[in-house]
């Protein structure tokens, strides 16, 4: 392989082959972790193909990707069916004649008598190798994954099903990309932040990440904005890991002084991890009132393993009878309407009180697209935090967006009142 | 446009520029609307490539999909920045020099004036069209598309932000690719099951669907798996649509004969819409009590509009407090354990009557990882459901994967309970 064709690190193509991935109804996702690990060994991801199971397709795509990278990693068509052409297409291309591996043969049809099955004579097609591919294991199924030179490029053929291909990626990379890599290293960071606007963000990290494009090794910032969360991308690609490392350790401590109270984390973990470890540190537990969020706000805490050490439950509080059973008075509800922060209050306490622990966390808002009002349209939302001392915090938003939108933007800033109640420096709060 | 490349329909190959698209973090999904646009007017996808904000990568991208297809989609990289650069790479590759349209010009300058601002001297280069192309107006947004022919075979040229990509590409449907499709259509169906294996269901099915690539026009049918839920896919493409369409309307006949309460839809709806029509059918009301499932099936129900009509709300019921506040005895769980029939009984026995309405479906399991025991493994799950006539219906299931897979398929598992209930004739159920 060339450690370079004429850019500043080595590169690679990534080609899934499969036709349903050229339907409407399903996406190629094994790139984003094949990308993640490329770029680990200091591999830049410089296309992506997708292809159907069609042979002339596939043997332009190969010639068209192999053209352009030091590395074509193509994921999937290595079945038994007649569909998976994938090697064929590539013993063709490459000239390189398949041989049956009696060896590959044997593998799998130890695979078959394990669980008792005789192996169908169609599998042997996995069996078969372009003449001078080097075989990767597959632990966890029938086909082997090839490694082929294919002139000055190397060409990688795995499996498609993600628990096929990662561990037999894992091993490629550690045996075979990182030695080429020439010690090149990506480092990456990322702040995660929650509560400011994109723009916002911007302004206060601009100032901050522009001189960083000139530091050495130079830092590649990326800010990616998604419902309700905003994340900043630091990385730095070169030869000393530890220097970039050093950069950008310093950046984030940079930023994380200016961006304050915003940023949810800067090791990746997300808005329902960081708010259990701030409950599970001090010992509290919580309870939900959900009106519009419609359970989403318990769903995502108790996504979290060990959740149940702070989470004790909550109620979907959807129609105005659950509300009044829970203890919101209804003349409350009749004078302030359903959507209204007096009414968030209430639930937020009764939610508290019933269930006896420390926080009472409350939403109730109109999700649309029914419901709005001139003085309350979609997307309006209260929230209310009822928590051991001192009165209830109560917000009102307003989300933009549809339904979904609504409703998972108004679970992040209820989730996100809860952390920045545990985050204030006393026992007293929130 | 050639009407055909040497293949049966017309062929489209989609390029999304944008190097967020080739990080770790984000991947492009515009190409399953366009491609289900595209295939609506009889146009096959046969390739996808995802390029970067580079240049030469992009010629080159471009240069290998206009030799493919008969109309290349790119979407992307019409921004005003100097990362912008679709608009130069095709003026460069088709020899088309970039000329000023005034009338690009004043339209972007009446969108700042609307809001109040200047236009910025940068936002001129959205104004820069090649010699030929066809504008395509964009009403969402500042930069326009643009169409081109490219010796053989037509370039469209779309902004990469959905809002703004997808009414400009109806139109672009409508107007253009329509007419030259030659009156060939695709039509689909789509039949949506769940509560059977693949492989069940692939039994099932088969009889029934290999006869159909026989027919005229011949049926292409494809399965799709995912979380407890199995996709019939069917499809034909010809230039008598009505013919396609007789043919797959008597073939999702025969298959939802055989595959009988299997089938949740043949329309497209979710499993959550169709427990929610039957529901409001039936003038009946639910109320959720969940523990493993945290919320998962209240939330899912709730993303549903309107159904504030059938959903009363729900308790999540994450700790035994919890539980035995609702009404489930101390002395049940501690004898058969929290997660057991006898728990899942009186939990939604105790949701039903809590709430005074018609059902009360209750889910109680071990997602994992931690709580598992030798008898209760990981993805045990108890449901119930009562209802207002007979026993409650107690089901336990033992269900595959990480704690986020066994939550959904909890959660999947206790729609269908309650769907199947809804089925039954006899008002007498469930």
């Amino acid at each position: 392989m060339t450690q370079e064709r004429g850019r500043g690190r080595s590169s690679a193509v990534i080609v899934a082959v499969g036709s349903e991935l050229l339907t409407p109804h399903k996406i190629d996702t094994n790139s984003l972790f094949l990308t993640e690990r490329l770029n680990g060994v200091g591999f830049a991801v410089i296309q992506k193909l997708v292809v159907g199971d069609d042979p002339s397709g596939l043997s332009r795509a190969l010639g068209y990707a192999l053209r352009l990278a030091d590395v074509v990693i193509v994921t999937g068509g290595l079945g038994p069916t007649a569909d998976d052409v994938t090697r064929d297409v590539v013993a063709e291309l490459l000239g390189a004649p398949l041989e049956e591996s009696p060896a590959i043969v044997e593998a799998i049809r130890a695979r078959f008598t394990a669980r008792g099955l005789e192996m169908p004579e169609i599998n042997r097609r996995q069996a078969a190798v372009p003449r001078g591919a080097q075989i990767l294991e597959n632990p966890r199924g029938t086909a082997p994954g090839l490694w082929l030179s294919a002139g000055e490029a190397c060409l990688a053929l795995l499996p498609g099903p993600p628990r096929e291909l990662r561990p037999m990626f894992e091993r490629l990379v550690q045996d075979r990309l990182a030695p080429v890599s020439d010690g090149r290293r990506v480092e990456r960071r990322m702040i995660r932040t929650t509560g400011r606007t994109e723009s916002h963000i911007d302004e206060l990290a601009r100032p901050i990440y522009e001189p960083l494009a000139a530091r050495q090794p130079p830092v590649e910032t990326t800010i990616l904005a998604s419902l309700g969360q905003i994340d900043l991308h630091l990385s730095t690609v070169g030869p000393e890991p530890e220097a970039g490392a050093r950069v950008l350790d310093a950046a984030v401590a940079d930023l994380a002084g200016v961006l304050g109270n915003s940023v949810v984390s800067t090791d990746g973990r997300s808005l329902p991890e960081v708010v259990g470890e701030l409950l599970r540190r001090r010992g509290a537990r919580v309870a939900l009132a959900e009106s519009c969020t419609g359970g989403l706000i318990a769903s995502r805490l108790t996504d979290v393993p060990g959740s149940s050490a702070y989470v004790h439950g909550g109620w979907v509080l959807y129609s105005n009878e659950a509300k009044v059973a829970l203890g919101v008075s209804r003349e409350l509800i009749e004078s302030h309407g359903a959507v209204s922060e007096p009414v968030a209050e209430a639930m937020a306490v009764a939610a508290r009180d019933a269930a006896n622990v420390e926080f009472g966390l409350a939403v109730t808002g109109i999700a649309g697209p029914g419901g709005a009002t001139p003085s309350k349209p979609v997307g309006t939302v209260c929230l209310a935090l009822a928590g051991t001392a001192g009165p209830p915090r109560v917000r009102r938003v307003q989300l933009p967006g549809d339904r979904e939108r609504v409703k998972f933007q108004a679970s992040q800033a209820g989730l996100d009142l809860l952390r920045r109640a545990l985050l204030r420096a006393t026992d007293a709060g929130p």
